[in-house]
């Protein structure tokens, strides 16, 4: 077996990794989809969508290693690191769920997501910048296109609203954790590097605000839950995501397996 | 539950339900690594080769519905069909296995279609050959990417090797279904709607062998094993994947989930 990389994290390395983990696991969640949508147009939708996610996730995890430093490459990042070093927020591990569920959470995501690559357009870093031009209109694809799901499914049917209020009650809370700056963020605001995600929040409120009107859906008042991704600290889903995802570079190390 | 809808199995829908259900099911199996590839680029390979077959299979399926002109869409193809209406090879309702075997599986299927597509292309229906003109595309690209892996497999480690040669032993028997023709495909070729599959052979072993010697794996022998899964008769894992794929369709009929 293969023994896990070891990763200088300087505040800049976190704060890739923060944007780089949150594609890659959004984007395997999206891709268990595939095959398994309530339409073939909508699971095409998906397949494209994770296909995005993972192609930033790469794109930001290769600019990582470059500032890291340390010889490792997206590769290493993506398979080879302790739990405790992948920076994924926890709303993007939990298990995909039903498709209101995966629904809300794309409109949450696509939605904050939209707002981090439109300011990382702006980076100090040409690289930075420059990943986050193309992936800027990727996001504005995905938020779009879950909030016009968000719309079918509040005014659907009784089920349909059912289930989407129930996502809500339990995926909400879990957008504090995006807005929750610290350390890391500070330190990329100081150097240009980035966006404190806190700043995005007021942004991300107000387009969640006109997406949940349009779909008839009451917003809830903020709760103190404030889940811990970010600083490497996960859910007990993620333990399993990894398990699957570093299989066959641990087992074969530096193979193709 | 939704029932199922009842397809009328002339030998043109037929026919095009081989097609569209074999790059339905193989999509599903490809898009299975998704987070789970060697390399992330190579994730990004197969969830768009997943792409492109799912694509294929809707605009298939959509036609398949036109000629029946029962009123079905591809969805009504897609979801709500019973096991034995569904006509896709056995070889690609196969559990993904590793990647040597999904390796090897896209190099027989990535030439098997590039060479169906090809002839596709002179279908005497203007649709189905407007369909094939991009799917040729798609195809030559998955046969050559499989190809580059199987080199690299075939001349990688001793595990690499062994691995891909245990692939051969357990795959290569099921090649045999693709080119069994018979009255669906005398049909086919008598309309003008497309190639016999078994005139497809020639170009498929010849194509094989050269990926074969290049990888330094010898082909087996002929065997008299024929897999059933075009005339409905299916493996016991068709089960599987038709229970999860029919699980939002079925539960809530005519919904969207």
């Amino acid at each position: 077996m293969q023994a896990s990389i070891r990763v200088t994290l300087t505040p800049a390395v976190q704060y890739l990794l923060r944007i780089g983990d949150t594609a890659l696991v959004l984007g395997q969640r999206i891709a268990e989809w595939t095959g398994h949508a309530p339409q073939l147009e909508e699971d095409i939708a998906l397949a494209n969508m994770a296909l995005d996610l993972v192609g930033q996730s790469r794109a930001v995890l290769t600019y990582a290693g470059a500032v890291e430093s340390a010889g490792h490459d997206e590769d290493d990042f993506a398979f080879l690191r302790d739990e405790r070093d992948y920076r994924n927020v926890t709303l993007v591990e939990l298990p995909r769920g039903d498709f209101a569920f995966t629904v809300l959470r794309n409109a949450m995501m696509g939605t904050f997501f939209r707002h981090l690559w439109d300011a990382l357009r702006s980076s100090s870093d040409p690289e930075l910048a420059a990943i986050a031009g193309k992936a800027v209109k990727e996001a504005r694809y995905h938020q779009q296109h879950a909030a016009d799901w968000m719309v079918r499914l509040g005014h659907g049917t009784d089920e349909s609203r059912r289930r989407l209020t129930q996502a809500m009650a339990d995926l909400w809370h879990y957008s504090a954790e995006l807005f929750a700056s610290d350390a890391i963020d500070e330190a990329a605001h100081a150097s240009g590097l980035g966006p404190r995600w806190g700043d995005l929040k007021d942004a991300w409120m107000r387009d969640m605000g006109e997406i949940l009107t349009a779909s008839g859906i009451a917003m809830p008042a903020e709760s103190k839950f404030l889940s811990t991704g970010k600083s490497g600290v996960h859910s007990e889903h993620m333990g399993f995501i990894l398990a699957e995802m570093q299989y066959l570079q641990r087992a074969y190390p530096g193979g193709v397996w």
